[in-house]
């Protein structure tokens, strides 16, 4: 008889461990150091283990906890500040002032904070983070027991946080090398996008991702205005421009990849490159689409991303679910691609592929951490479920996520946050949101 | 200084009354015997009335209850039941046996109440039905509080409800004189669609329109198999036989309508006809597009569906309006087409258009039905709102609605339903789930 830190029976566990739906009945996960020891039929927990930690959950599925593989989470306090808008208007007029306006370290704590209180809610355990200021990012995840990835922000314009490209560089590695021990924080080499650095730059880039083995996060192709005005400017869509550059590779996660061409789906298959789909920020844009059928069907490695609050409007990823699959059908003119069990996959292991973290993350696995979500079925409007999966993808929402566990700590119990002060963080927004209202006025 | 039945006082009123967003701020609703009679900044509520039953909700956003204007409530029991299957394979093969093997009065009756408590739950006040055993509908209607437009459904081919197109008709319209006093209840012609309809009943359908001054509801232009066949058959697109025997005019909602040509819009406009737009169902069956955009160019009311739990798969006009707005943008390619409000506006005013109601329902005014919904946004993923417009359509969920009434009437308080007895009709449906699983093990 072993005594572990915690049991979770539930009435279903869906493991995400093989490209096969698999449910398990009436089984429970074993927890012990963070990590999942055992997974096994309710009827022999008795015989083998025993905890002071055990949750009975009689009317719930259990799932790996959601990647978002791609968000901006401080700009959640930007979530709203416009919208309706062409992508450059929105950007030039309303994102990048009040950016330079805000952005420092109170700014990115509090619309961390904020971001990282809503995605627990709703499921996330893991986030691939691109922002200013990760060193706050960091405090911040830490502190709420979240995991994620920071990007090491890499542009060559003047920001409220670095000068030029190398200043980018250096404070990123900085905080990179600060946080080596920190288990549930991972970087990547973050350049913004193709049009925001220069060839040397992205060499180096490439190189430093090799020497240090950290993937490499970047916008890709968001949208047609980009490739048009890569061609004039290198006399190359931006893709061929990021080979040349030695930037494709298994380490890069590209993000947006709209207005691909046959010859560029190859090469993504080439190069093994990875790639975040963000279907309501490229609708909400108006960016573009992403053809992730015709990419898995060449065994691209698809992974999703609810981008950053100020483009989507939510870091809700059973919405993001949704709205890829159902987006793919009509674009495919396909009912049966894709089905709603991919989207799960995607939503879980395809996101920890994406980052690396597969080993570690992305299915519930002995031997893998205690990244786990419970969602409750009992409402009336999901207690009926022909079709467990089916009813993840299409018929629920992040308000049925109940319980959520990052490295077998519980940070959401019955719906509540346990490491974050609500209440506090609520006048902290307030009080940001009042400055940004009386600078919005001003615009 | 007059008493009235109830006062809802609120953070935010959005009434939606008018093309342009009206936010009232520290307003509340005077209600009485079902009407609201007044709305009235709140410092002035004590000088003119007084009530046993003062609403003050905080922090609440108040609109319009919602107006789901296509939808097979009794398919409730068949969420989840066939996915990710070509259309033509999920209704020969799965939907139309179960339904042939199970569709009866029982069945309506839990499907149907189970539909009602999703979507008062999720703020939907009134929903336009299509599906046999309507009188059943109406029970559950008059018993739940909610409000419906019922159609008459008309079809040639034989069902468990009725053998052809004549016994359709004489069933229906005995319902529908049966139940002309019932305020919360309408009805409308509802040939099924204009493959399942002969052209001698569908000019009777046409007649009957314009004696009994009933809408006509109908699924036209849904796939283009549909209008494949419509030319090998008639000799012509199903839009213009339509036209043809005489069923367009201001009476008709035609639902789905995708495939269409310039010409076609211009149809549309010529007769005033209305759209149900169901996006969800159009992208899950991969059917195709309406190009809501441009008909609205044209000056078309466009209402939204959700269509039957079946291919969507939930009843959610939170979501429905997010999905119509991201996926116009897309398909127009512009970021700033639809807009946040005049989503909104499909989900509620235009939905009342459509079903002929806008005199009494669709908006927060003076002499209309208390038909409410209020939106929490105490939440800390909800309560930042730059823009509360744009926070109900990009940010918000259908979890936040937590009190609904109907004619004044409560039928959701804190969250909770009022008139239906929820474990009751848990057992119910759990009976239903189990006989329509061992149904489709055998199939």
């Amino acid at each position: 008889m072993k005594k572990v830190d915690s049991i979770i029976s539930a009435h279903a566990i869906l493991p995400i461990d093989s490209d096969e739906a698999k449910i398990l009945k009436q089984h429970a996960l074993i927890i012990h150091q963070g990590i999942i020891v055992d997974i096994i039929h309710q009827d022999k927990i008795h015989q083998h283990y025993q905890t002071n930690q055990h949750y009975q959950l009689n009317t719930h599925c259990l799932m790996p906890g959601m990647v978002n593989a791609h968000t901006h989470t401080p700009m959640s306090l930007l979530k709203g500040f416009a919208d309706d808008l062409p992508l450059e208007t929105w950007l030039n007029d309303y994102i990048f002032p009040a950016e330079s306006e805000f952005v420092g370290d109170e700014f990115v704590k509090t619309g961390t904070t904020l971001a990282i209180a809503e995605m627990i809610k709703s499921g996330t355990t893991c986030f691939n983070d691109m922002y200013f200021y990760s060193d706050t990012t960091a405090k911040a995840v830490i502190k709420s027991g979240i995991r994620a990835q920071l990007g090491v922000v890499i542009m060559q314009f003047p920001s409220n946080w670095a000068n030029n490209s190398d200043a980018y560089i250096d404070k990123g590695l900085e905080i990179y090398e600060r946080y080596q021990q920190e288990d549930r924080l991972t970087f990547s080499l973050a350049p913004h996008a193709p049009y925001t650095n220069d060839d040397k730059t992205l060499i180096k880039v490439a190189e430093l991702s090799q020497a240090l083995d950290l993937p490499i996060h970047m916008h890709i192709h968001e949208t047609k205005q980009e490739i048009e005005d890569s061609i004039k400017i290198y006399g190359m869509r931006p893709l061929a421009r990021l080979e040349k550059l030695g930037i494709l590779s298994q380490r890069l996660l590209a993000v947006h990849m709209t207005q691909l061409t046959k010859d560029e789906i190859k090469l993504c298959q080439k190069f093994n490159i990875s790639i975040a789909h963000c279907p309501q920020s490229n609708m909400k844009l108006a960016s573009g689409y992403c053809p992730i059928v015709d990419l898995q069907a060449q065994g691209v490695n698809i992974a999703l991303g609810t981008d950053g609050s100020a483009s989507n409007n939510d870091l809700d990823m059973f919405s993001e679910m949704l709205s890829a699959n159902l987006l793919a059908k009509m674009m495919k003119d396909d009912a049966t691609k894709i089905k709603a069990y991919e989207s799960l996959q995607m939503a879980t292991i395809k996101g920890a592929i994406a980052l690396g973290l597969d080993k570690k993350i992305g299915s519930l696995e002995i031997g893998k951490s205690a990244d786990i979500i419970a969602i409750d079925f009992s409402n009336i409007e999901h207690n009926i479920h022909h079709n467990i999966v089916s009813q993840l993808v299409y018929s629920m929402n992040k308000s049925a996520v109940d319980y959520v566990w990052v490295k077998g700590k519980t940070l959401l119990e019955k719906g509540k946050l346990t490491t974050i002060d609500c209440e506090k963080l609520s006048n902290k927004k307030h009080h940001w949101q009042n400055k940004i209202a009386r600078f919005y006025a001003g615009l």
